[in-house]
Formats: structure tokens, sequence, C-alpha cells
């Protein structure tokens, strides 16, 4: 995993904006259950990350909660929704419905709250036509029009490596700004454009470390039953 | 994208854990290219990364590369390799053969270096007996006996959410201690049990804020062509 870093990121560190949605989908269960305040050593149980951390994150975008209180968790909420650009339903396309697009367009149509995929596009006549949970499969030579009719800025590439670069480049080129990148290849995008990979292979091999620490102390003599 | 840290994950950042795959692809690449030495500068170029960050995250495991010179693609590959683990093949499971579990299963079997799926699992009777690129499609209740048998410690769930914690469990229960988890949902697990998430609709919201700070901008009266 990695990110291409484009000049809006500047100020905020990447890795605390992904962290924001993290805190955002607890704040938002806790909502849906009428709780009205959470501590911060709660918001840090229920995310995983530390209070300190969480605090760091959030004094970027100003201050937020009541010191031996808390966060207010509709407050808190709405101040996160506003500073992700959630406040308003996002379009987004997808570009490649293999068995991997499929299941993300399936997964975000059913599920979706507020980044939407309106958008599909696959260069497989078969596929052209036919729809994924009711959104339309088109032909990737619709891109250039559908794209900036729709006001999409952002998307979702799922082709093999040999085409993603083709693929991010015309999807610029009509006004994507940000592109979450499952394909295996390295994306050359303009600066200011965002790129986040999601590389299987990459995931993969840092997990082995955590396998392999166990291992080695196996290695070692220690054995477990 | 959130990471449930384990015990054994103790002195070395997860973040640089999840870069080391990143260097190790590039210096793979330059090694196929026949290029024996690189500069931390082009390092930095090629991963994305600073050279900075580089260089920290590699003294957490020793001293890599001569001062002035570089680091030699060869040794540093074949150490990260060694950290990392991939020193020797890496058996993993899969749980969860639709169409993200197979679009993940095919991509692995087909490009997989060192980490491999070698025992798929699915609990629709329609599956089990099929298989994905020559690897078969298992019966979850086949769990527990294959997975030890097969010395699997690393798992990929893909299942639905609401089945994603009992498979996880049931994982655990038989020597699992790695976790790649597809599922919206967060995994409860022991002590010592490493979980990376990823998770579509916290990657869209945060890819969101990349592109709400140019919408912002427009909104304020500047505009783009």
């Amino acid at each position: 995993m990695r990110s291409g870093r484009g000049a809006r990121s500047g100020r905020v560190p990447d890795a605390a904006v992904r962290r924001l949605p993290v805190y955002l989908r607890v704040l938002e269960d806790l909502r849906q259950r009428e709780i009205d305040i959470v501590s911060s050593a709660e918001l840090a149980r229920r995310t995983g990350f530390s209070s300190e951390q969480i605090r760091k994150d959030l004094t970027y975008f100003g201050a937020f909660g009541t010191r031996g209180v808390g966060y207010r968790t509709e407050t808190l909420s709405i101040q996160l929704r506003e500073i992700l650009g959630l406040d308003r339903e996002v379009p987004a396309a997808l570009v490649g419905a293999g068995n991997l697009g499929t299941a993300l367009a399936r997964y975000n149509i059913l599920r979706h709250r507020d980044v939407r995929i309106v958008g599909i596009f696959d260069n497989d006549p078969q596929k052209v036509g036919t729809s994924i949970e009711g959104v339309p499969i088109l032909a990737t030579d619709d891109l250039e029009k559908v794209v900036p009719e729709q006001g999409i800025r952002m998307a979702v590439i799922t082709v093999p490596a040999e085409a993603a670069q083709e693929m991010a480049s015309r999807l610029v080129q009509v006004g994507v700004e940000a592109i979450l990148n499952f394909s295996p290849t390295q994306l050359r995008v303009p600066p200011g454009v965002y790129v986040q990979n999601i590389d299987l292979s990459i995931e993969l091999r840092s997990l082995a470390y955590y396998v392999s620490a166990g291992r080695r102390q196996e290695d070692m003599g220690s054995t477990r039953g």
C-alpha cells in the first residue's frame, strides 16, 4: 500500500485523513444508539487507535471536544463529514467490471452512504448493456462523455495492470482528482491528483511478517499446542 | 483501513512493516534489470516514500547500505525477504469464494511469488468441489482439518460481515496468526494475532477528502477548465 501524494494533501498527513472515516463510522454507530458523548479513551478503544493519535489527528482541523468530558458524537460526526466532503453525495466511477469490480460495485451500491458508484465502465462487449445492482455497465468509450456529465471526480480502477495507466490518464483528463487503484501498477498522474493503491501481493507480503515472527520462535525451539 | 496490533508487532511500527514489501518489489525489479546498486534518492523516487522514511524504516532491522554509495539491490532484497519471512513459500487460506474472493484467489494463484493461497473455503455446496485456477474450493467444515495439515498461518477473509467473526475465530483456533480482512466488520482476536482490514467504504470516504478539497475551491469562486 502506498499513496501518491497530491499537491492538495499538503498540510495534513495522508495517514491522518485515512483515519477520519474510521472515527466517523464509530461516531455514527454511537449516534444511532443515541449515545451523545464519547470520551477519547472510548473512541480509542472502538477504533483501535490511541487517544493521543485521535487528538492529534483532530487538531489538524481545529479544536474539538471538551477537556474532561469528551466529544459530542453529533457535532464531531457532522464536522468530520464536512472535512471529508461527505456532507453531500459524492458520485464515483468504477472502471473494470471483472470479479473484483463487480464485488466492489455490488457492495457499494447496496450499502453506500455517501460515496456512490454511479458509472461502471468495461470494454467487454458482452458486459456492456448489462448492469450491476441496477447500475448499467457502459463502454469505456463513453467515459469522456459520462464522467463530466455526472460530475464524477473520483474513480476506482480494477482493470488489469496493462490497461490501468491508460484508464487513469483518461479519467484525469476529464476531471477525476482521486483514484483508488486496485491494479498492481504504479500510476503516473499529474500533481494535484491523489492515488491510493491497494495491492494484494503487497498486503500479503507484509502480513507474512506477523506470521514469520511466530514461526521463527518455533524454529528456535519453542512450540505451541 | 486500520490494523489491530498483535503483541508480536511490539517494536516495529506496523506502518514500517507495510512499506517493506514496496521497497522489496522495487529492489526485485532492479535486480531483474541487473542493476546492482541503488541510491536512497532513487529508491525514494521509485517507491514514493522519502529517503528519510526509507532509512528510518530500515534501521529498525539493522544497518543497511553504504553512505554515499547506496544499497546493494541483491543484499537488501535478500535481507528484506528474510525480515518478512518470505525466504520460503508461505501458505495461506482464503475464506469466501464470492466475486471478491475469486478475484483475489485468481490473481494470487497466477502471479504469486511467495505467499500462496493453497486452501480456498466456502460454505456454498454449489461451489465446493469446483476450483479456482487449479486450487479446489473446500467446505468450510474442512477448515479445522486442512489449515493445520497445510501449515497455514495466514488467511484472507472475504465472507459477508455477519460470518466474518466466526470464520476468524475458527481460523485462529487452528493456528492462523495473521488475517487480511475484507469484511466490513471489526474482528475480535486474541493478543498475538494480527489483523489488517481493507474496507471499501473507509477507502472511498477518505478519498473524498482529496476531491472535496478541490470542490471547495470551486465553491469559493475559482474555476477549472
